[in-house]
């Protein structure tokens, strides 16, 4: 596909990199977007592109919190609609309690309707905030428009890639925030409650399978969150990202770095 | 600029990527090329966006091989020319004897002549690749065109950012190849002869500075050159990175990661 040989040892990633360049010609992601991607490579890179514990544990953790939400909304900007608007709509089917809306950062009306119709494609039923009038306290302009029946009423938000500022704008107003970031030093993951160091597919895949365990669990909810202390799991990955390297600085020549994603 | 308020924490990070959006869309770079941009954000982000020791000696050595070598040649594809067409210019008038080629992945005459325009604008007199007649053994289709008044008869190559296939068949063909490379476990950084693991502009800079200052002590290169080893400074780049993550994981609270670049 798209000229790459299958034998390429990065052959996922630079498929899933073609993928991308293709959806910003789209106008489903901006340029920053792909940036951004360049930097969750990287970081997932090191990591060792697989679910590590830490992430198992947030994983499970934050099925248990979504469970437990009120008013539980996940919020879908390009780059998640272009990378997993399938596990969003599977998500979503799994907890019909769970809203999902779109918030962009660079918002056009044409690019929340392009992410909304791909969510559709995908099987999303109700899809908020494409036309949203509401703004949140704390972010200028654009970037603080949320829809007044999703994310202002939420409880719970889980915002896969989102950035620092409104990530901590939504811990400040006293929500739950679930991050998915593979950046353990981001702003957004030291803002989060809960912050998930992995991938965004393998992330929701993970959150959904712990949903559909737990859900006839309920007297392990409460638990669950509890015991897990979101900050400390962050701090787990960057030791974790530090082994690793570590590791690859001795055997250097022997230990190879993942072949594929 | 770009309407990004100067107090943002990343606020040079941020105007940098949006000057990289613009040259995509003006053709100077491919949508790939934003990608490999933020991976290497990222990867300056672990390393503290500073030249590091192990930095600073493969910087050092890269002059002394530029000064010893008969053909020198930097290659200089989209993403280099965006990021650093006027370091490309002095080291190119500090250095006489270095020849600057046009080098693409994703090649394409209308934009080796926008590389070639932007090289010529930031004061390069001569430059060579714009239209290349032969190939380079062991790289299929167009990624192996080289000119063969360049890459093709040089002993030195200076490659930055380069992809880690070319990087193999240059050193493959016996040239002796320096790379710069943030990613310290890239293909290309290892199986450069020499790896700078530090970002473009910085070690523009600084190869620039210890050309000029070892011109004259022709007696000095040698030696420079005899006691560096480059796998061994790659392999003090992950170290580094390893316990600055380790350090930043401890901290954590305290100790934050670099607010400016």
């Amino acid at each position: 596909m798209y000229g790459i040989p299958a034998s390429h040892p990065r052959y996922r990633s630079l498929l899933l990199r073609a993928h991308m360049a293709e959806e910003m010609e789209r106008g489903l992601i901006v340029p920053e977007g792909l940036i951004a991607h360049g930097r969750g490579e990287a970081f997932d890179y090191i990591i060792g592109e697989k679910t590590m514990p830490f992430a198992a544990k947030a994983e499970r953790a934050a099925a248990a919190h979504l469970l437990l939400a009120k008013c539980p909304v996940i919020s879908v900007n390009g780059n998640v609609a272009a990378l997993a608007s399938k596990e969003v709509a599977t998500l979503a089917s799994s907890l019909p309690s769970l809203k999902v809306e779109v918030n962009l950062f660079h918002r056009t009306p044409a690019r929340a309707e392009l992410v909304a119709d791909r969510l559709r494609s995908a099987g999303v039923r109700e899809i908020l905030g494409v036309h949203p009038t509401v703004r949140l306290r704390g972010l200028p302009s654009d970037r603080g428009w949320v829809d007044q029946n999703g994310i202002l009423v939420a409880d719970t938000v889980l915002v896969p890639l989102e950035d620092g500022d409104r990530a901590k704008a939504l811990a400040s107003s006293g929500k739950f925030v679930i991050a998915v970031d593979l950046n353990p030093l981001s702003r957004t993951a030291r803002a989060a409650d809960l912050p998930i160091i992995d991938e965004l597919k393998r992330a929701l895949v993970r959150v959904n399978s712990s949903v559909i365990s737990l859900k006839r669990r309920r007297s392990a909810w409460a638990r669950i969150v509890e015991t897990t202390d979101g900050q400390e799991l962050r701090r787990q990955a960057l030791a974790h990202m530090a082994d690793r390297l570590k590791r690859l600085a001795r055997g250097s020549s022997q230990e190879q770095p993942p072949r594929a994603r």
